[in-house]
């Protein structure tokens, strides 16, 4: 049963530019809707900020159609059900999915767009370190980037969802040195100290092309790039022999209109180098051997992760933008 | 025996900015060297003018040290042995390798640094497709870029020597749909008309972009660029999904102090595409294989080539100017 009558839903009125605020994004309230005949009714229960929503809130060719305009925001979350007419969900399942910003969620026996959980895996693990951030970390670093054992990794985004699991991920697998940059001299601590992290630059305040040629004399064998601009161009500057650039996001592009392209590409020619994007989308299939990995590593105590938890359905705008201000540690989730 | 007494040599004198002349490199002349034991002496007979020559002449990193100030222009060429104090040549062998601008080289026994022709190859084929600019095309094409039948390729510098063999060797090998850019009507219509390429944009009269939307309006699988600049940008906003950009060269930039980053790079992402750069100084131990297949296609008249000959030793530094201006169809050779 219900416990409320409306269903509040963060509506896209028009493109924003740059930041996302409340011109762009309205709180409406319809009513919850009645599930019927191969129909289930899911209460929203937390909510995946990831920096790819605000991309499909342009309207630019991607990877996914642009949200319409007048469209709940798309988004992946976690949530309940509360009724079910379908024998694909039972009444207390939690499931994951592309559930939307909004409170309710109305599902469709045969979409297939819907994972049941199983039983006992909090969101912040099945949004995190078993959802996308970790599944991108996972395929990021070890199949597009090949990283090999004495490689020398650098990552940027380096305390938030994904860049914290890359870097914990490349020691696992026997990278030599990894250095995680950040936006905060206590995302650098912690990178270190508790993650394991060989070194951090705070891009912030430390010169980054000076820093990363010290910390990688030898150059850089795999850059994990999550936001492009100015750190993109530096680490490919200092880019080994036959290095990789895994192209996974390029947050500091994503509010600005005029993107700059990485003048130092040229070194992929005279060093051999490949840059590489992906989508995590195309690793569907093969989540389940990712999935094991992680919960071995879980359950030996090598990997760890942080969640920064914001309250509320109409805090989601604001949880966003943390993204883009560096103000969070680890993943981001509106429990709704 | 030699016939003179002096041996011109293009010395670099200072490090150019922009197009070379007379204010970074002096045609100085010394006494021709006396092969001692174990050497001969080389009379240097047309010279390989290639665009990677003027980023030797920078003080920046690249696949080879830069030319010294005060030393020889380097550079690929073919001479006769006219001395010989080596079991290593014969007096009268055709001889490939960095001979360097100048009248004549001694040769040391062991330095692996020339190659013996086979008796009965001109130079302007040893230069081109069976040297460098072949060997460069074939593997960028098959290995880097991974051609695969009915694939969409784009090559720039397609009226040169390296991406004049590109197409063709694209078309031999399925690809669907080649389209080549060029910088005058001349060579669009030498591409198309006697290579086969499908298509020629000419880029200094033609919306590239627009044009690139037209004849690949699937995008492109495949993009083969020797210019960089702005015509690698619109070919990464026209990729395909998984589509390949193979670095060669980046013609338009190496007379440029400021180089502008291609900022569609984000393309890579969203359509899980990959941009490699190489150097063919690393498939040297399979250059048989190549020059094998280059053999039979030229036996068969399916492939082509053009030679743009430049008379004289002391033109060796306009005959490099000519790559940028556009002066050139096909391969550059100076006959010293």
């Amino acid at each position: 049963m219900t416990t409320t009558t409306t269903n509040r839903r963060w509506i896209l009125t028009q493109r924003p530019s740059g930041m996302v605020d409340r011109t762009a994004l309205e709180l409406t309230s319809v009513a919850v809707p009645e599930p019927g005949p191969g129909q289930a009714l899911i209460k929203v229960q937390h909510l995946s900020i990831d920096p790819t929503i605000r991309t499909w809130m342009d309207d630019a060719p991607g990877y996914l159609p642009p949200i319409a305009i007048g469209d709940v925001i798309r988004g992946g979350g976690v949530g309940e059900v509360l009724i079910s007419h379908t024998d694909a969900y039972q009444v207390g399942d939690l499931v994951f999915g592309m559930l939307g910003w909004q409170d309710f969620f109305l599902a469709q026996e045969g979409d297939g767009l819907l994972q049941v959980l199983p039983p006992g895996v909090e969101a912040t693990l099945a949004l995190n370190l078993f959802g996308v951030n970790g599944m991108t970390a996972y395929f990021g670093l070890l199949d597009v980037g090949a990283l090999a054992e004495g490689d020398t990794v650098v990552v940027s985004g380096a305390a938030g969802a994904t860049g914290s699991c890359v870097g914990q991920i490349a020691k696992l697998k026997g990278a030599k040195t990894v250095v995680g940059l950040a936006g905060t001299d206590e995302k650098c601590r912690w990178i270190v100290d508790e993650l394991g992290f060989d070194e951090a630059i705070n891009y912030k305040t430390e010169p980054v092309a000076k820093r990363l040629r010290a910390a990688c004399p030898d150059g850089i064998d795999l850059y994990f790039d999550n936001v492009g601009g100015e750190i993109l161009n530096d680490c490919l500057a200092q880019l080994a022999l036959r290095g990789r650039v895994v192209l996974c996001g390029a947050i500091s592009t994503y509010n600005t209109a005029e993107v700059t392209g990485p003048s130092n590409y040229r070194r992929l020619i005279s060093h051999r180098g490949r840059m590489e994007g992906f989508i995590i989308l195309d690793y569907l299939d093969r989540f389940a051997q990712a999935q094991g990995a992680m919960f071995e590593w879980l359950a030996a105590g090598k990997i760890r992760h942080a969640t920064h938890m914001v309250d509320g359905l109409e805090s989601a705008p604001d949880a966003l933008n943390l993204l883009f201000t560096g103000g969070n540690t680890g993943k981001v989730i509106v429990a709704v």
